[in-house]
């Protein structure tokens, strides 16, 4: 990535949009981290969002990556401009087991419409981290 | 899709497996329909599962196809088989924009590990319905 | 799909394009149904698009479905538009085995700027039909 | 990656298998490198493998991804193994314009059964390297 930055104020708009989101809040997620082209967005572990082996539902760890992507691609866009998921593809690399889960989205490729990204989901532990999901996705710029 | 069933009980296999999802009961939702190999998961609207706008987020969308297509391939292995998500893919057509959602996943086909399913959501109001999403995705038998 | 058509002459403008890819010529495809929203394409098995066992590569497999799929979307697009792949997700089910292939594009939402389809590729031989290959794919107008 | 290499030979086993491979011959392709669970593979432009702009067919770029990912998959299992491609998904950055193109997969995730890859596509010409494409896929081990 080595492009112009259309709004130095990305930051501002992330987070008011970010804190507009009522699942956010539902699931306890925090946007930790906003980059020029990388979010990062983290959720803890709850008994209120597992799977049918207590393990976090995919459903949840693809929530959070399509945050960040959508996000990372939304840091690249103009001052007025809202982000769409056009769509996204996941791989599940392992079961989502650990105390919380770090998901890092990243713009590979930002145009005037769409906004190719890659994001990754981590789970922590006492252990370390392990690598849970991967998402190539599609983000489109809405403008007003 | 024209196989013989490997287990007839399928139905209370898979509904037993889904009330174990804690992020089902989160979200309000119910599995409606347990066919051979075609599964129907509903979803009332909830500011707590909202995205920016006020609409659904993409990942509760994407929770219920992936449930739908994930039960649906379940259906059609052996009796002691739990489903697995290997990965998915989701377009998003139109806004989630409704009163209820109504994620329909099927078997497109199904093999000794892995089966491919497709899946759709549709979102239903006064108006009538409309189709907000489409999955294709790729599920893991695992023994035991 | 339930749209006015903007293109009526969609057929000449679709066999146009087609007829300036190089690769179709290569290979030996041939376009072999041109309906609004709905394009098949038709190629012969041949040694020279084989992989390690002797059957159709994916990539030819995939490079059928494609067009199948873009032109498909093309065809509700206004006269003077041009189609791009933006991305597609291509699911294996059989091995690519048949004296002839043929894939079938279909638009499932048609929209100003991005256009989503689904579709199939099917194995012909002797003993009948089998399905191969699925694909869920998003197209781009390009106007001028 | 962080694993034990089980086929110290991989690389001869990968080098014929890509020798069989009908179509790698009909596009000029060679196979640049052959690193444990990473795969370079490259094909020169051509005018029998374009789309209707002039430049390379999505097909074609598709398939030397495609082969890059699977082998980078096969590098990482055992000696009898074969590859078999489940899905891919892959997005569009750039037009296929270039000389040369050259495709690198690699391993992100390897297990018994499957192993999760991503890639990309590189237009090499005068003026330097763009990106053209990135993949992620599922590839599937066969013994024997």
């Amino acid at each position: 990535m080595n492009q112009t930055l259309p709004d130095p104020d990305f930051d501002s708009r992330i987070r008011t949009s970010f804190a507009r989101q009522g699942l956010m809040r539902t699931i306890g997620a925090r946007l930790t981290r906003a980059a020029p082209g990388e979010v990062h967005i983290e959720v803890p572990f709850s008994e209120s969002l597992t799977q049918q082996h207590g393990f976090m539902h995919a459903g949840i760890v693809t929530t959070i990556i399509d945050n960040a992507c959508g996000y990372a691609a939304n840091s690249l866009m103009p001052p007025d401009s809202e982000v769409l998921t056009v769509e996204y593809k996941v791989n599940f690399l392992s079961p989502a087991k650990g105390e919380r889960f770090v998901a890092i989205g990243k713009a590979v490729k930002s145009g005037n419409t769409l906004t190719v990204c890659r994001g990754e989901v981590w789970a922590f532990d006492d252990g370390g981290r392990k690598l849970v999901a991967v998402m190539q996705a599609t983000m489109m710029a809405m403008k007003g």
